[in-house]
């Protein structure tokens, strides 16, 4: 790249549900002008619902000079969508016909070096750069609901993606106050919706076996792993609870438990190859900041986090229910 | 229960870990006298250290009446430290045979109405009753680390426990400023230790496949769900994300991929019984709130927590490394 700045004017938006809508949202806040199309009845009423819900969050997250939230209209075909648009953000029902066609309609009639990036949380790149005129400019572009609020996004090239794609999608999503993270292999789920489906398919095993209520599932995570989570995950923290020795230590301690029925999930064997990947990952991204130092960063947070918790959550009751 | 206070007043801790520190300075910022017992060799030193680090941080969260970090003795033997205790707070390292000798001798010389609390992460409190005097009084009592920051406390009672054992209990550790969850079944991992698990097998899967970096998949819990985990578990957040008709149409819309390889971990099938059960347990929690105000106040919460975050983290330069 020559400069740090995105060269994205105008956005297309394909599918306006809930993700859909968000990204509008976010797009508006950041002062672009944004085609949308979505060939549901009431789909443009419903959108400008959305955005008007969204926008005092977004004020508060402030706001680009010359954000509106009219700068958004709605057109009747993907072809006037799409044609005049810099970045196309595909974002229809997670069905893999539905948005093969949808992205081969895209593909037609969009500028040969626009980016096109879909927000599948599932299906991988090169599956849908199957039959594409134009595979190489297509990425997938995964958020997070809320989108117009979490920073998240996962990047994800195919086959056929070419890697300036990433790089100027990467500096597109950043100027949005996001945090791309570029996914090193293609696989069902990306990265993030494997963790949290994981979680998930355990909780859905824990209800269905009556170990919990959905309300119960929910408190085991908000009062201890959740808050936890919100500042570290699951490698840094386990690197803090091993004390001085770091994850060293929590390996020895805790690596004999993979193999327990803790989960339904089956761990991988902890190989030395392994054991050597996360404990250097781990030191590798504490880096020179002691665990000491880490520890005092960390109560800090959890007791302002704490603070919030109590004066925002209004499920804070939970516990005196269950 | 005649009333709502608790009936404790001195406590033991035996082992003398991070988790068994951990407790002792919660315990002395509540203003309680505790006997400590570890055999290992400067026990008693590193814990005076811990709760030294441990008490900046409680004095943010607010000391008890007469509370000082000097108020713990370290005893020579088991039976000095439990014999005059309310209530013993067992934190030996997660050996069962290991666990089972030390409450031996903690059942042998405590009071017969004392309360002892295992902080086993794993092991059923039934296992753990095997061959004790006094059964009916061993609950598990399961903390989260920073245990003196964090609130939540599993209570799990075994086959031979004493309901009223766990209401004394709760009522002790909800004086302590906790959240006790109460397990309805004994099983493996108890509850919320599950469903971390579960994420973290599958974050040693992504690693072990070549999928991620340690960093990485921290950055992808952070900067998504784990900002929603730490005011919303995973049901009531899916319960939003499914927009009007709230859960419902999320398991119409995300129900079939249950079905697809997004995690190594295998889902219950989708009953009508466990649609229901999860459906009508996000209605009955979220109550008479409406969907549009939960949806504000998450985003209030976000919007604070998204400053906290940026500025307290020392890490929130992740993914410009990566």
């Amino acid at each position: 790249m020559t400069n740090q700045t995105h060269d994205v004017k105008k956005i297309a938006v394909i599918g306006t549900g809930v993700i859909g809508n968000g990204w509008i949202a976010r797009f508006l806040a950041h002062g672009f002008d944004v085609n949308a199309f979505d060939p549901a009845e009431g789909a443009e009423e419903r959108t400008r619902k959305a955005i008007a819900q969204a926008w005092p969050t977004l004020e508060k997250l402030g706001l680009a000079k010359g954000a509106t939230q009219n700068r958004v209209i709605f057109l009747p075909t993907i072809k006037e969508a799409v044609s005049d648009a810099d970045l196309i953000q595909e974002n229809v029902p997670e069905r893999e016909d539905l948005k093969k066609s949808v992205l081969s309609s895209i593909d037609e009639h969009a500028k040969s070096n626009a980016i096109i990036g879909s927000s599948t949380s599932g299906i991988m790149p090169s599956t849908l750069q199957e039959g594409l005129r134009h595979p190489e400019r297509l990425i997938v572009a995964h958020p997070f609901n809320p989108v117009y609020i979490l920073p998240l996004v996962e990047l994800v090239g195919g086959e056929k993606t070419n890697p300036e794609i990433i790089e100027r999608a990467t500096l597109f999503y950043k100027s949005l106050r996001m945090k791309p993270l570029i996914v090193r292999k293609e696989i069902e789920g990306h990265l993030a919706d494997r963790l949290m489906e994981a979680l998930w398919r355990e909780a859905l095993h824990l209800v269905n076996d009556g170990v919990a209520t959905t309300e119960e599932v929910d408190a085991a995570i908000i009062y201890g792993a959740g808050l936890r989570w919100a500042q570290m995950g699951p490698f840094l923290t386990f690197h803090l609870a091993g004390g001085e020795k770091g994850m060293r230590h929590m390996l020895e301690q805790f690596g004999p438990s993979l193999q327990l029925p803790w989960t339904k999930l089956k761990a991988p064997i902890l190989t030395d190859e392994l054991k050597e990947k996360v404990i250097t990952g781990c030191e590798s991204h504490a880096g020179e900041v002691s665990i000491a130092e880490l520890e005092r960063k960390r109560n800090e947070f959890l007791v302002e986090l704490l603070d919030l918790v109590e004066s925002y959550w209004p499920e804070s009751k939970t516990l005196e229910k269950v």
